[in-house]
């Protein structure tokens, strides 16, 4: 009996000390080991490399970084039906572009207008709406648009080892936030459930906003001008405009997010910088230097000069994608 | 014995009971049991009108409700100090409007310069310097500027009730921000220390800003052009654009915030709007529809009709600045 009992005890431990594994999804290999040394020099009070709190600031990229940005942006997706959506209101569509070549599918119709056609296509989707109208919108979609390649909910297309990382960044007393190039306005109302990332610590591209009152009822509309662009030099903005004080660590995975990356690990003290390079073509899509979406260039020959950890999907992920959810069943 | 035990422990409780109002600056009136009901009735399980914590959104406007206004805004005295302090590297500025009326200490002059002097003014203090620098202008001066009329830190002319409601407010799982027309950055500085408000939690009018590499070392510049002008109508966008949903609760003094306590008590389920009045001449400065600073008159009217709470300082509140700190023996 007391044996038994001694068994039960050892299964148990050693069932506590897998659970304590704060990063699972993750192989023993050089980007877990410099995680988990960074999150113990700056948690450890009596470390030379202490951070007290409120200065435990982390900012992640999302496109690529959180989720799959292939083949296309989400939110381009969400855009194009959106644009289907709506045709049926706007039967000028059908002679005008760029929408003609988006309501045919001709994607090469759509880019041959270029930026000008694109800021057109968002300012019918993304604007001269309320921002409670927009994100009814976002949230019906996403809760059932699917990847078409993978027949996913987009909020299941998230990378599982950096879902783990959020929390347990979390729990070490790191504030958490995205400082993304999609939209701010379009993240918000699914962020906070798909990542634990509440509105406030989202940092997006974002629109114009004007406050009304309509017969009573205060609404704020969507202006169709850009406000702010989070992107490449833009994110250093964002982060100082939203956030007020210089992160300590940045996780991105493009050429985009390099000035992120660049400003967080540039400040004085312990800095933590990484970039997820896409290497993983059977558990998801390997690219980098010659991708038209997160190109991933100079970052990654940058890397070891400025002593950003990169991540190698293929070999340091165990696993990339959640394994399916109950959502699983109904796919088509 | 015995009832020297009882009578200290009689004595211990009661100290206890009092220690236990979190809100002993305010009187036992009607504003501070409005208050007490609310953050009840959101933060009671069970409760018809309890509140998941991440949706305890409570917003603070700073000028006239967090700290004083009077006889100018705290920033406009910054601004002249920053003119004076820089005159000597601009001899053009003694025969410059409207730096020249302003080192002449003549504010009419100032004043004739109209909105475009004042832009002048800002950009010269306010832009062309990174916010590093900005930031420890801000922190030397707030360090050491003191109230022309008391005498005090500005960072003691805060109100001692403000800062109990703050408190109580985050002791109930409220996250508590600043939305004010002041300068955010100019904010940003002091307000953790004096409000335990972060710099992420701190919404204000804002310039542009410029992501720069110089000689190696990256840095962001303040630029002279209006990003966001956090003041009447642009209260709501503010938080929009920085929180991102709406707050259940707004406290504010002035009609610039009013769009702000009608956007946040507009929206469904419990809702909180509080207008301080400033009422005490003898304590602080009585003012309200004729004043150039802080004016109060559509606010003071609706109050009743949209259900917010009045707060007469003179009648509501017992304390109206915290006791003078350990600084009061260095007044001039």
């Amino acid at each position: 009996m007391l044996k038994f009992l001694t068994a039960f005890a050892f299964t148990l431990l050693a069932s506590s000390l897998h659970a304590a594994d704060p990063l699972p999804s993750w192989n023993d290999t050089a980007p877990k080991q410099a995680i988990l040394k960074f999150v113990a020099a700056t948690t450890t009070e009596g470390s030379p490399e202490f951070v007290p709190v409120p200065q435990r600031i982390a900012v992640f990229d999302n496109d690529g970084t959180l989720w799959s940005e292939q083949p296309v942006y989400v939110q381009a997706f969400y855009l194009a039906d959106r644009i289907k959506a709506l045709a049926p209101q706007h039967p000028e569509w059908t002679t005008t572009e760029p929408f003609a070549s988006l309501l045919k599918g001709d994607l090469k119709g759509v880019s041959a207008s270029g930026e000008e056609g694109l800021l057109q296509l968002v300012a019918a989707t993304h604007a001269g709406m309320t921002t409670a109208e927009f994100e009814k919108s976002v949230t019906d979609w996403i809760n059932t648009a699917r990847h078409p390649k993978t027949g996913r909910l987009y909020t299941d297309m998230v990378y599982q080892p950096m879902l783990e990382l959020l929390r347990y960044m979390r729990a070490n007393g790191f504030k958490t936030f995205i400082v993304s190039g999609g939209g701010i306005e379009f993240m918000r109302p699914w962020a906070e459930r798909t990542y634990g990332i509440p509105p406030e610590q989202v940092v997006g591209s974002s629109g114009g906003l004007k406050y009304e009152v309509r017969d009573g009822t205060p609404v704020i509309v969507k202006l169709p001008e850009l406000a702010l662009n989070d992107d490449k030099e833009g994110k250093p903005v964002g982060i100082q405009r939203h956030i007020g004080r210089r992160p300590i660590a940045a996780f991105g995975n493009s050429d985009g997010d390099y000035q992120m990356l660049e400003w967080t690990t540039a400040g004085a003290g312990p800095r933590f910088g990484l970039v997820v390079h896409h290497t993983d073509a059977d558990r998801e899509v390997a690219y980098d230097r010659e991708s038209r979406i997160g190109r991933l260039g100079k970052a990654l020959d940058d890397a070891a000069a400025k002593g950003w950890s990169v991540i190698d999907m293929k070999n340091d992920w165990n696993q990339v994608f959640p394994p399916a959810a109950s959502d699983a069943g109904t796919l088509p």
